[in-house]
């Protein structure tokens, strides 16, 4: 069976049109000489090596870079799982295997600021994703750290219950008062007048640093609308009280997180691919730092949110999809 | 009776020290050669016209430039009257009545955005301070004619239910959901997650365009905690939806706003001051503009606020002090 598949992009949006097919009778049999070819549009017929099927196309500049992948990072929510419950999308387990399968090593990278990397996996272990806590980097394996470095005892926290009592334990006083070391913002679903006030003016009148789980512009929340992350939280904070300080963050593309997971891979960045549907900080972000950057569209951003300037190398509607290029590079 | 008076300050934060006299045996004359000198120092026998007496210290270069005022630009909040009661200093209505007196030509420019023009007035006048509404520039006097040359006819409004009212009496449609034209920030006392939520949503998904009334940083509370302006909620708003529309709002520094206000003077604005409790958009803005800068430290900022690049031509503790000034000239 052959029929058009329109699901995949390519660089600059452009929608790729290619063949999809079972190909069930196929054994991993690229015909990219026998497709014709359309500008810079090439397909490849593709066979499941699991349980994937299915046809990409990409400009030959992207499938040249794209073939160099050795290790992959992969975000967390809005890629393998979904919204406040962390639902796993349907292929998020066999895409897993698939890797362990091909030896592609990988990292968890979540700016997640509400649960513990053990508390990660758990949820991920319930739901059928074999995880392990060492293969997540999370701003709440950053941060406790840093924030001793720097000499912060007492804090003000916007942000879970969860992340407070992870901070306690970890031998901070959390308070809930202005006269604090510092702040720290994280996400927020309980962002208030009353907690905004303490925050600004613990900045403003009490000299505290701020800090942030993670620099998010947005979440995307379970109704399908979008509410404010640690990051836009911190640009009302610092607008307000004129804050003046390094504004230093926990998650990725702040420094410890980066380094943190480029020790986690021995290998060259420009044979890292992220995969992710953030388009800030980890698609462009992770590309100005010499990795291939693979839009995935389940998350909190469509094509039409590609905005000038960005340039992911590859955009992919699913997993299932990412595992249809992978197997068949 | 004479006594070391230190409550007023010169540029660049430095403590003037002065005579303070009742010198109610004296009539307006200067005694500044009889006065030792001390650097930049300079010292004035002041005799009361109204109910003022005292001294102040001005250096040279900022008294000549002061001497010029012809017009005031004067704040509301913070200068005039305190707190969410409108509450006024204690001098306001015998400065306002020395203005008079004098023919000292003035406006009362605010950024309130939750009181009619004609709101404040009545509330002035209870508290004894007979202010006219064509003596007050507010951005509810802007908002509505730029939002309906902008085609706006839907709003969500994060702002008060006395905003909502008047916008609604405007002809505007004043929604509580993300399907509208704009999204319009004012001060907003119940700022909560659920209305940052609708506002981002709005904007990144519904191509809603942002409208402030103000550009305000902080809002002094009653009990002395500073909470996020329009400004602040607004930085955090763009950051979040990625906004790259033009932000446009009502307030000081806003293009229509300031518009107005130097319509209302027939004369240059070198002969203009601002005198303000608010060290950036008042005192920082208005010299920009031209104006003299005179910063009153009665509001939400203090002399520890003047931060690098800020030099208001004056600074003084109250109204009263202001008077002594104005009238010794």
């Amino acid at each position: 069976m052959i029929s058009i598949f329109s699901g995949c992009r390519i660089k600059s949006g452009m929608t790729g049109l290619g063949l999809f097919t079972t190909a069930s009778h196929l054994e991993k049999s690229p015909v990219s000489s026998d497709y014709p070819r359309n500008g810079h549009l090439e397909g490849f017929l593709v066979v499941s090596r699991t349980k994937f099927e299915g046809i990409f196309s990409l400009n030959m500049e992207s499938e040249l870079e794209m073939r160099r992948i050795k290790g992959l990072l992969i975000d967390l929510d809005g890629v393998l799982v979904k919204g406040k419950a962390m639902k796993p999308f349907p292929d998020a387990a066999d895409f897993v295997a698939l890797l362990r399968d091909e030896h592609i090593p990988f990292r968890i990278v979540t700016n997640n600021s509400t649960k513990t990397p053990e508390g990660i996996v758990r949820r991920l272990q319930e739901n059928g994703i074999p995880i392990l806590s060492q293969e997540i980097v999370s701003p709440l394996s950053i941060c406790p750290q840093v924030l001793q470095e720097r000499g912060v005892e007492t804090l003000f926290v916007m942000g879970s219950d969860g992340l407070k009592e992870y901070l306690a334990a970890n031998g901070f006083l959390v308070k809930t008062e202005a006269t604090v070391d510092a702040v720290l913002v994280a996400q927020d679903r309980t962002l208030s007048f009353q907690e905004t006030k303490i925050a600004i003016t613990a900045i403003k009148s009490h000299g505290a640093a701020l800090f942030a789980m993670n620099d998010n512009r947005v979440i995307l929340d379970d109704d399908g609308m979008v509410f404010p992350g640690a990051g836009a939280i911190c640009r009302m904070l610092i607008y307000a009280a004129d804050y003046e300080g390094h504004y230093v963050h926990f998650g990725k593309m702040g420094e410890r997180y980066n380094q943190t997971v480029f020790e986690e891979f021995h290998q060259d960045k420009a044979t890292l691919a992220i995969i992710s549907d953030d388009l800030y900080t980890d698609i462009t972000g992770f590309q100005e730092e010499g990795l291939m950057g693979i839009f995935i569209t389940s998350g909190k951003y469509g094509v039409d949110d590609i905005s000038t300037g960005m340039k992911p190398d590859a955009i992919f509607d699913s997993l299932s999809e990412v595992a249809v290029f992978l197997i068949n590079r």
